[in-house]
């Protein structure tokens, strides 16, 4: 993949300008980032004269649909392929088989971006991808409207817990800022986002806090949601999005694990660490990944023999400590 | 208590310049917001080469010790009495005896406030009182250091929900950016005040959702708390602190109830509603009040007989709308 050529937002914006008939690409399992910023980029494209269309490989989760509604196709060809929010091709879910090797452009804030795409637009400091179309509507003098400010807004407050992690900048308040300005339901849409549970999903956090275990003197806490668990509480998969927000609350832990089996005896592991244990280190010894204070893994074997083995790596990071 | 009058923050500048020996009254029961406007009020008289110190009528809960410990006593006369965030001197608490009916300026955004100091400098926009110790710094050219910026940000946050809330403006957004520019820890703060909860505090939780009573076709729900149910959940008073939160996540309720036993057949009534319902009508009803989305009340009774007039109450305000 070293065909990837890394451009400014000046670049960036003189591609979008020069180009027409666009498929917006986003990820699978879409989240307010992934909407926010696809569909916004389609807003800011249109106002441009240009035609736009969106590629979801997954649904849209209702609680988006405020964003993505209103939004019909408009005959575009689909030529110039751009993706947003996506770090990895792998990402693309359904959509990989028609478009990988094809996305001319790749707009993104994963430091983890491999790379795929011909040219890319990375912007690490920001909180969101949604704050990358913010700079590309300025820049190209395109007027945030409600609708597209609203688009914007999801994805900067979803991407950023609302303002509470590490990824907020100045920056991300001063365009919160001014999206207010524009008259934006900020309130509702993160009522929406942050304070709106189904009673199903409750039940699944109240029976996931029950089965919490507790790992090395209360440094460590496991939640595991078995296949039973999930089909008592009734959850869909909808519901049980951002359920590892639950474990890492817990008090004192140095590591919040999330177990949840997807299929018969597979179980996704969700790491969160805390105090400088390294959570990508321990989902590597199960062919997993990603950052030092979070991270996955897949695990599969029986509930007891998952716990074991997950228990010795966490003891084992722990020591390193 | 016709003799308070409303000052602006000129004026209040110009008062809080001419005095010396300062007792700052918060609020019992504090919060973030009556921390951090206290303390940092404090910070900023003595900035001003001013002797302040701050009262506090109920213990300081440990989550907030990073803004109080180091601001020792320093010897003020406490002459000259300044609360803040303090709607009425009834919340003065273990205070009152000592303070009521002494109180020179109340500096407060709470647009209930009785007018019980002499002075007043109101800001109803402020999403907190912070947000006017923020204005009284910058007026009085008071440099914010680390330590004022991270009281003011707490305050900030807590009060606005970490900026989900209503109440919060561009101008709380752009204040915050600001903090942040000057280095504040605030990814930890947020870590602190939001996603932290001992095991104690999510067992509640969890028994709370698993007795959650849903009424009118799930138009209302209802978290009852005995104080057996806390006693077996383990939790101390700070635990407890902001549980009505959870009901309020409930999908498609109009109605979130939150009742907690407070002594043995009293129960504490805190109610959020949305769509229209009259929070405030409801606890009038049993010599509450409050706010149209939030209010409050106390009923004695069996819990039997507490949750049938509850539930009369409230399905009388349901046909309202």
């Amino acid at each position: 993949m070293n065909k990837c050529t890394e451009i400014s937002i000046i670049e960036t914006c003189k591609f979008l300008s020069e180009h027409d008939n666009y498929a917006i690409l986003t990820h699978m399992s879409p989240d307010g980032d992934a909407l926010g910023s696809g569909f916004g980029l389609c807003m800011v494209l249109r106002s441009l004269g240009k035609k736009a269309e969106v590629v979801c490989p997954d649904g849209i989760p209702e609680k988006f649909k405020f964003i993505t509604d209103s939004i019909k196709p408009d005959g575009s060809l689909r030529t110039t392929v751009v993706s947003v929010d996506i770090a990895d091709e792998k990402l693309l879910g359904s959509a990989r088989k028609e478009y990988e090797g094809r996305i001319s452009l790749a707009i993104d804030h994963h430091v983890s971006n491999t790379g795929y795409s011909e040219l890319l637009y990375l912007d690490v400091k920001a909180s969101a991808v949604c704050e990358c179309i913010y700079d590309i509507a300025k820049q190209m003098n395109v007027p945030l409207n409600l609708q597209l400010a609203s688009a914007v807004y999801t994805g900067i407050s979803t991407d950023s817990g609302c303002f509470k992690y590490g990824n907020t900048t100045p920056k991300t308040h001063r365009i919160a800022a001014e999206l207010m300005e524009i008259g934006i339901n900020f309130a509702e849409i993160n009522r929406a986002m942050f304070d709106t549970k189904s009673r199903e999903r409750l039940k699944m956090e109240s029976m996931a806090v029950e089965n919490a275990e507790y790992w090395y003197d209360g440094q460590a806490v496991v939640m595991f949601m078995s296949l039973d668990m999930i089909r008592e509480s009734g959850c869909t998969a909808d519901d049980l999005e951002g359920l590892s927000a639950i474990a890492r609350c817990v008090e004192g832990i140095s590591v919040a694990a999330t177990v949840r089996e997807r299929e018969e005896g597979v179980y996704k592991v969700s790491l969160r660490t805390f105090g400088g244990v390294d959570a990508s280190e321990i989902c590597s010894e199960f062919g997993g990944g990603g950052h030092k204070v979070a991270a996955g893994c897949v695990i599969s074997g029986t509930p007891d023999g998952v716990k074991k083995r997950l228990q010795h790596a966490i003891g084992g990071a722990l020591e390193l400590i």
